[in-house]
């Protein structure tokens, strides 16, 4: 190991430790802070950036990169290749952009979000349309000073997911979309999805104690370690932290007992990855996640290639049943497992089942291609939304409230986030059969109760990797294919195809 | 107002900001923290010290007060000086102790606090008593840094309640001791103790969510701010956070319903102070509390004086009982009355009523003033505690544990602590017969239900004036008379007097 690393080591250790103080207090915004308290709030977090922003532009780790990255880095280790990698990564981030840029961007975030709030509750997006111009310009001029100016998109995109491109982007979407299209309509005209539909408006009355005990359960026997984390309800359910301690969130509804369950599950695929990372590196550009679609994939995957899968409800209806013994006293087996693989098209995405969802995904990364090709003016976003609405979901916009202004990302300038949700889907399906070669038993395990395996082969092959690898790299390692439309597409039709009786 | 002042009190609040930061930190490792992240929230916690440490010693605040103290801080208005007062106070503080020292108390006060908890678990004063003589020295040098090194006992007592001295808390407490070690034999021969302790025995088992209902009732009825605060669980009893975040938690034992109740009262006390501080100067050495001391008389003037009275009874029991109708069933008004006010002494500072509470500080108050001016060493510290327990509370030690090892004080050098306790009690009844002569009728507002007028007259008398003026100049502006322990045995006879038939 260079003698500069452990020095460089304690320096991003030391800026990231602060920002994870930040992270704790936005979590406790979330859950715990007295309505009266957001100025105070705000204020704490403002003196906190501007500590994290000093530790991470401290002029000691611009002078430790020039020596370590001299001779292209030669005689590194690849750990500290990647710890360099990063560090260079933020170190731009934070050094690159002038305090008033900064400063402006803040603002206009905040602004931006009230904007957004107040244009959704009155379906106003006329009043909106200049947040929307204003952010696109911050995000273009925040790619010319970090060099990226003549491909904001893309720097956008590889902010979320290092090394992606609009155009690999473009190419996976392009060809899930023509297998996605005609899945759905297939589904969607099956006898089987009024059913589906009948089956989950049975679901009524479910104390929030039970579902709290009945998700605990679930999610400590999925492989969550309650020792390094916790549960707590808020508004929009996320999970937050990393390491030993990782905090995740759900919310209640007694008429909608899967939501809290499923969500909370979703959660654990996060958690499982932030408790797994490799803990002697934390606070280094190796010991963090290896970028959104990767995070997604996890969450997803536990989400639904295991839970709504029979093998899972096997082991765990038993006891759903016995904790809900009136409630689910009419609800045969075969109606929950439709309850729980329900699909049916819907304006929201938030609202949409997962196989649907992917097609929400395309529609905004779509749009978001045209915005920063110039294809696309701001003025005639509602209208492009309605008619993407109507190619690809099947449904007839009423309202923007329903449309374009549906999303808080934009509002806060979060362009590119999207295509992360759809891409975790895709990594989820392709490293879900790559464990079914490796271990053809995985559902009798689960039937079992049993997820030991599932979550070691992650652990070995995902968590503790790290941020070693992009996105891209790490599918290619893990599951010797480059990364693909087509598992998810199977996926969707092995599962689907015999539950809605298709062809 | 001096042109430089504006800037002085954006210095301090920023250091300030950050300082809230960290005492959130701190309320959130005793209510949420996973007890695998101890580590993690230690580094935090050492990043945010690091930054604070910053903040404090910034060489730009040396350089506001040495102009604005130019001239004696002649031109600076009354409340400007109060800010410029406490800024040098911290300032000194944080520039003055060399980096070395303070690495070496803060590695002694964690060695020291574990050193503690194995000593008093295994009865075993030897092996706590080096890290005594070290705290001691430790003090001691701090003092000499700080220019105090002649009185360092002086030093300490200031730190809590600024203006202190050890020759005034004698004073004070030797003439309060006159006056209580008759009024507790009196009490404790009476007849009524043993009907007081068996009242108190039929409190048994009330559900913790009932005890919650009813302590936030009460606590808002009280005044305390739900929007600008929140009351947890944790294992021991706090009020942090200041202005429009204060944090109080409680802890409940289904056997001890009065437990739960007058400490959330207690800290409700503590919580109104701090929700009342002035808030245009939160954050400046204006806008704090007034020391320890005027902090304790705000806890015990609610917990004691208010919420030990028939006249709160008068409102609150109906309802209580009606929560609690079986476990209330066989206890009468009058034996309520007695279990609320049982006195009856015991080895165990936390466990004791108000009348013997001040015996324990006084106890503690004669040690330390000893061990200070060089009459008592720490190897003599338990037959020291034994001789003033079989004096002061009348009982025998069978245990150092039961005895000089049952605080953890000392173990993190906070010597010069435990007399604000008491202090605390003595201002809490000067300033509740001056409250009463100026409303007569203060008990009946109680029994209506009506706190309004007593909270209003503290919020304009104390929690406004935030750290003005000294614990006993804010007593003498208040009270029109000096700070004296006559109200307290007042208060304490007319109570105790007549409940336990006293002549």
């Amino acid at each position: 190991m260079n003698v500069a690393t452990p020095e460089l080591i304690a320096l991003v250790r030391r800026a990231d430790t602060l920002a994870t103080v930040s992270g704790l207090l936005g979590w406790d915004e979330q859950v715990n802070l007295p309505p009266g308290a957001a100025d105070q709030r705000g204020a704490q977090q403002a003196a906190l950036a501007a500590v994290i922003h000093a530790a991470s532009s401290d002029p000691r780790i611009g002078a430790l990169l020039a020596t370590l990255e001299a001779k292209g880095g030669a005689g590194l280790t690849d750990d500290e290749r990647t710890i360099v990698r990063q560090a260079r990564r933020d170190y731009d981030k934070a050094t690159k952009l002038p305090a008033d840029f900064v400063e402006e961007k803040a603002t206009q975030d905040s602004r931006g979000y009230h904007a957004w709030a107040r244009a959704r509750a009155e379906n106003d997006f006329p009043s909106y349309a200049p947040v929307l111009e204003k952010n696109l310009e911050l995000v273009r001029r925040e790619a010319a000073y970090l060099g990226k100016g003549d491909a904001p998109y893309d720097y956008m995109l590889d902010l979320h997911d290092p090394g992606l491109t609009a155009s690999a982007v473009d190419r996976l979407f392009g060809e899930l979309k023509q297998e996605l299209l005609p899945l759905v309509r297939a589904i969607t005209a099956s006898p089987v999805a009024s059913r589906a539909r009948a089956a989950g408006d049975k679901l009524r009355g479910f104390p929030v104690e039970g579902q709290g005990a009945f998700l605990r359960e679930v999610t400590g026997k999925i492989g969550f370690d309650y020792n390094r984390g916790r549960i707590d309800v808020s508004l929009h359910p996320f999970c937050s932290g990393t390491g030993s301690d990782v905090r995740m969130t759900t919310r209640y509804k007694e008429d909608q007992p899967l939501d809290a369950l499923f969500g909370s599950i979703h959660e654990t695929g996060h958690g499982l990855y932030e408790q797994g990372l490799p803990a002697s590196y934390l606070g280094t550009g190796l010991g963090i996640n290896a970028g959104m679609a990767v995070h997604e994939s996890q969450s997803r995957l536990w989400e639904n290639q295991v839970a709504r899968s029979r093998a899972f409800w096997q082991h765990f209806e038993p006891r759903w049943r016995a904790l809900f013994p009136g409630q689910t006293a009419g609800l045969g087996s075969d109606e929950l497992y439709l309850a729980i693989n329900a699909v049916e098209p819907t304006l929201i995405r938030v609202d949409a089942d997962e196989v649907t969802y992917n097609l929400h995904i395309i529609l905004r990364f779509e749009i978001e291609k045209q915005l920063f090709a110039g294809e696309l003016a701001v003025r005639d976003l509602p209208a492009a939304w309605r008619a993407a609405t109507r190619e690809l979901i099947g449904l007839d916009l009423t309202s923007d409230r329903e449309g374009v202004l549906q999303d808080v990302h934009w509002s806060g300038g979060a362009f590119g986030y999207f295509p992360s949700y759809c891409l975790g889907n895709m990594i989820a399906a392709q490293l879900w059969f790559r464990a079914l070669a490796l271990r053809p038993a995985l559902e009798e395990d689960f039937a079992r109760g049993d997820f030991s395996w599932l979550l070691a082969w992650l652990r070995e092959n995902i968590h503790t990797q790290g941020c070693r690898y992009s996105a891209l790299e790490l599918v290619r390692r893990v599951t010797g294919e480059e990364l693909s439309p087509r598992p998810l597409v199977r996926y969707l039709r092995e599962r689907y195809g015999s539950l809605y009786g298709l062809g």
